[in-house]
């Protein structure tokens, strides 16, 4: 008995499950599911006993030579589900199996097509390993948020935070599954009792988990990756990062058969594992392992510190994820987490805009927007949240619930956004980081020299270049980062050799700056 | 047949060798050596054939449960040596075993003494992690040089760079087996025609071994470190660095059975490791294992880079040896290196001090002392060497040959080592580094400030300490770093909580200072 239906990320309109005991595939216009989008396959099988525990079901899926095992999960109320994002165009056929009546022999196929306007499939490290892709080449420049419970208050709140990020530059979303702050929603286990710790682990509450991926689908159809951070140490009353390794390993299977076909679903093991007391670093080690071994879909992974910074160099991570302010308050800091890390990094924390007490929470808008361009001087990339006190957003911070955006970084991270989207494919690339240049781009085609909160009213306009490489011309822009200008310089800049290391316009060695903080100077060759 | 000697590294007198044809054990006072002396035994076997390749020779050393496998060497005309450097104190006995006639079932004991006077033990990565100790518990606080080929020069050659660092701060030196500038020793394997690269990988050349071994032990007798390099890039025309993989892991069993009982010894695989061509890090990954295993004195093992760093984390790195100039030009890109490596770390190149061309040898004094001052505010060590022009050193610079030295930085350098001998034990920890306090030492004892080529008036003396943790009074002195002036400041800081993260004397908020470049200032509890 099976029913197939599909999720359309991009927000349009998804097929109803037809429920009851008939097995029938529901799928659009003659049962096609876009490329990159979820096939799901609905079973009814027992409701009784603890299907979380009792019960296992799982879909092989094949298209000519590939095979793909998924493992489904329990719904409640004696539904079974199994998704699958089918990765290439054409035909595939499914064949289910489990361990309870109603869930074996299922068969069916649909069409895999082109995907829809704005579907660009999953965010895939790219093959240099410092930067970010979708499967169909679109580059992903990375410009996160944090809003850790936003997903777990109300529909109005949810709403309003929705409404905010339509309009705001973020292009990922670090969220909690374990509320942190006050929430609406904050059981993901079903209740055994009135206290805080009065829970069966091994027990969901199917509802919990169908409201947190309703959230990560509208995160999707705003073409927002939903960055799930999976444990957190802010929960303690609750202790839901303080279970047993065996409840760990069924969370972590349950989330990744649940959410893994959401293309825009990237993995955060933790949020500052190194405060989480009961969890040692062979635990993250496994935790990790596990999770790739139950995630067909093989989502981004990562893991976020406080102190300590945790071995991104093992093998199951995709890309370094940092908490590290001073990191960014200079382009040579974030560029060693790339040679230390041999991988993609993202600063997700590095303190936020701000006026709590907090030193964590009071960064001003500009102090924001530099750490963002010192990351991408740097080859790396950024998260920004807002931690602005009680009032100033209706109730609390956007960094605990959503809601408004109430700082002034918001538009330049857009403008910086906007660099980005008309810079080199992948991605802004360091170049000669530890000779001081404080520049990066593509050599020998674009070039983005920082400023910081220097005032010059002069640049030395040199490019690292040896005797024989090619010379080229280039014409030269001042970015005001903070203003949002774009000013073209007049004329080009025509290197020649200039020493043993540098490339200059001997007859323009310098361009005129107008004094002020944040500047930029892009040069493109002509 | 066996003879056993006593090499002093501390520069006493050595025990002759008895050849010929008996077994007779010669050590001195009884048969005693010194607890991390050298224990050696010489046998006498087959000379013919290749005994590089065919002869196989090595002792057990045993003292109550401990037992020793320890490998020998051929070192030409038929005489094998067997070393070792006795940890413990009391009653060794030996036997040996061999693959040909004369070399097995020899038999001895010694008894382990107290070390003389200067002999702290051989140099280890303290229990934390990210400092270095002698066996003795002496600490060592890592001031480095380098003159890669110092040792291949004319015996008065030598002699005037040990004369040098026989007034010089230096602790560590780095040097390469094989030649990479002009040397009078060329040849470490015996060669078989005219040409560069006529020389037979299989047949080391004993005396020049012997010649390398002579300046590691007399390094030892200054209380100097011989950091030894293994592999380079610099010596491709003879190619020495770019042999076979057998050639290779022959060449690691010799030197380590020849100089690992050295106590003073530490190994470098490689200068710049990702600059030699004909090697992957799969090849020195094996490598490194191939000289863990062959080296029971487990001596310290690093790789040193250009561009990419090698992942140091791996179990058989004891301590990151980093090349990078920007590193050290604060105390956040340093301590960095400890948050990634986990480890202890030695920037072992960081430009130099001098006056050529080459943007990496033309380190003011200045810049050369303020590397090492923020490596040691960031929980580091570095290196110097000096690169001046032909004509300010009578023949190569000190980077290559040794000889003399004709900067500013040495006598600074000195000034800090002993700022940090005076200072807490094993070394200077960061002190909430991220957080920009630049300042090192122990919580709630000492503080060492840095300011850099900052040229500040006053101070806002602040230490880091949240409320609740305990408040203490402090002195002050000022420390010029590059006159090598300590003032001490009348009176004392009598801390108080200052906001939620400060500690600060409310009566005496501040701290004159004479506006001058190099300035630190050290807070001492009293």
């Amino acid at each position: 008995m099976a029913i197939t239906r599909r999720h359309v990320l991009a927000g349009s309109v998804a097929m109803g499950v037809a429920a009851g005991g008939t097995a029938m595939a529901a799928t659009r216009a003659g049962g096609s599911v876009e490329r990159w989008g979820v096939h799901e396959i609905v079973l009814h099988g027992p409701a009784s006993g603890n299907p979380f525990v009792d019960v296992e079901v799982a879909a092989t899926y094949r298209r000519g030579d590939t095979e793909v095992e998924v493992p489904g999960f329990y719904d409640g109320d004696g539904v079974y589900r199994i998704r699958f994002s089918p990765p290439d165009l054409g035909r595939w056929t499914w064949t289910t199996r489990g361990n309870a009546p109603g869930l074996s022999e299922a068969k069916g196929a649909f069409d895999c097509v082109a995907p829809a306007k704005g579907n660009h499939g999953p965010v895939r490290v790219t093959d240099d390993g410092y930067h970010f892709v979708h499967a169909d080449g679109t580059p992903f420049r990375q410009i996160g948020t944090t809003c850790y419970s936003w997903a777990l208050q109300s529909e109005a709140r949810c709403a309003e935070t929705l409404a905010t990020l339509a309009k705001a530059p973020f292009n990922k979303m670090r969220m909690c599954v374990f509320p942190n702050v006050a929430s609406i929603a904050t059981d993901p286990f079903v209740r055994t009792g009135a206290g805080l710790r009065d829970w069966d682990p091994a027990r969901f509450d199917p509802a919990y988990f169908r409201r947190f991926e309703d959230r990560i689908r509208k995160l999707g159809a705003l073409g927002i990756e939903a960055d799930v951070i999976l444990f957190q140490p802010y929960d303690a009353k609750r202790g839901y990062s303080d279970m047993t390794r065996a409840d760990d390993e069924r969370y972590l299977r349950y989330v990744a058969a649940r959410w893994g076909a959401y293309r825009n679903l990237w993995w955060s093991m933790a949020n500052e594992y190194d405060l989480i007391k009961t969890k040692t670093v062979a635990d993250w080690d496994h935790l990790f392992q596990v999770l790739q071994a139950a995630d067909p879909h093989d989502r981004l992974r990562s893991i976020h510190n406080i102190h300590v910074y945790y071995d991104n160099r093992k093998p199951w991570i995709t890309h370094a994820s940092i908490q590290n302010g001073a990191a960014v308050t200079g382009d040579i800091p974030a560029q060693l987490h790339r040679s230390f890390a041999g991988k993609a990094v993202i600063f997700d924390e590095v303190c936020y805009e701000g006026d709590i007490d907090a030193r964590w929470g009071r960064l001003t808008g500009e102090q924001m927007v530099a750490a963002f361009w010192w990351g991408t001087i740097g080859g790396t990339y950024v998260g920004h949240s807002e931690t602005f006190a009680a009032g100033r957003n209706a109730d609390g911070s956007w960094l605990g619930q959503g809601g408004r955006l109430v700082g002034t970084s918001a538009p330049r991270l857009a403008f910086l956004r906007r660099v980005l989207e008309e810079g080199p494919r992948p991605g802004i690339e360091p170049i000669q980081t530890w000779w001081q240049y404080h520049m990066a781009g593509k050599p020998q085609e674009y070039y983005l020299h920082y400023f910081g909160d220097a005032q010059p009213n002069e640049w030395r306009v040199a490019i690292p270049g040896k005797p024989g490489e090619p010379l080229h011309r280039y014409r030269a822009e001042i970015l005001d980062t903070w203003n949002m200008t774009v000013t073209p310089v007049e004329g080009e800049f025509a290197m020649a050799q200039a020493g043993a290391y540098d490339q200059q316009d001997p007859n323009r060695p310098t361009l005129a700056l107008p004094g002020k903080p944040w500047l930029a100077v892009r040069l493109r060759r002509v």
